[in-house]
């Protein structure tokens, strides 16, 4: 039987090269076609910053722990957030992942803290409640002195991130001196109403804002 | 004065994250979004995964040599097509770089040699003739029973590819042997009438084939 004609074609080329291109083309978004380019690229590159980008690569993990309090990546026990007098302790911000976190962060706009999930409720693939750091955010909450006043949900709005919202919303019913909220949805800054989906539109005019 | 809000956003991430990020965004089409996106996908995959990745890319160019015939990516002195009996020795298909040649290798649909240029005529970046495999090329064709018979300039159809063609129709003229073709420009197949552009719909007039 013949061989892939793709592969057959890419004989003359150096062994390194299609191994990079072979191990290119299996990151998410890189196709075929871009990793053949980015190889191309990256052949034309110095040693010095080739060397720096694969050890950067091999070495990723080196040092990255969870932080001990929000469990978000970190390479201190207690992450710089965590760590920070200048935090609002009382607000806390449940979100599902570390790149939530990074994005709100981004923002500027929130001094709380933060508890990261790592991951949403998903029946379907078998994440249920012990998969997650539910009982740790518990522990966090019923420990004595515990400074949180407001939970602000961050799920994002989909399907699971509702179940998982739905889910803590019951579980925290029971704290009755918390403020729990759900950041807003509605049609983003520099939307459209005539292209934004039924169900966009629908949370926007429920979740009205007063003007006057 | 401030820090970058992004950067200070990212103080609580570890730092091999951060440097990773860092290295992913340099590399072209990857912007900071997806940088952000690979670099927490990457920190997910096995050491041995990163391992390999990261190898690949800093031994990207061991072994790597121009083939001393036509100047292509390989790793052998001389590439498996110029160093093969199977192909034709007659037809030499000129290219402005190896991705060409790969692409054209992978219709199948050629069985002759190439010769690589290294790139193409572009006065205005300070490259001529003499900064591309131009006096290699006359030389391999005025050698001693050379075998080839038909030149077939499968150059880029944009202007610095046309002056490049225009340059070696000049100089191959006085071959008066050879028979020089170059390939057919026209409408893409699954292209479309109605949004082709005007350069393109002339060329695909000029270039009519006859079917009776």
């Amino acid at each position: 039987m013949g061989q892939n004609p793709q592969l057959l074609a890419m004989q003359f080329l150096p062994a390194s090269l299609t191994t990079l291109m072979d191990e290119l083309s299996r990151l998410p978004g890189i196709g075929p076609k871009s990793a053949q380019r980015l190889a191309f690229y990256l052949l034309k590159q110095s040693q010095s910053r080739l060397g720096q980008l694969g050890s950067a690569i091999s070495d990723a993990k080196e040092g990255v722990l969870a932080c001990e309090q929000c469990y978000c990546l970190t390479d201190q026990p207690l992450c710089t957030i965590c760590n920070s007098a200048m935090r609002d302790k009382e607000q806390l911000c449940i979100v599902e992942g570390t790149l939530d976190m990074l994005a709100i962060e981004r923002t500027g706009e929130y001094k709380g803290l933060y508890h990261v999930l790592g991951g949403r409720l998903s029946p379907l693939h078998g994440i249920g409640p012990g998969e997650l750091k539910v009982a740790e955010l518990f522990s966090r909450l019923t420990e004595e002195n515990s400074p949180t006043k407001e939970i602000i949900l961050a799920l994002n709005p989909d399907l699971e991130g509702d179940t998982t919202a739905l889910f803590l919303q019951n579980k925290l019913s029971s704290f009755s001196a918390l403020h729990v909220t759900r950041i807003a949805r509605g049609i983003p800054s520099g939307g459209n109403l005539e292209y934004t989906d039924d169900a966009t539109l629908i949370r926007a005019l429920q979740g009205r804002q007063a003007m006057l």
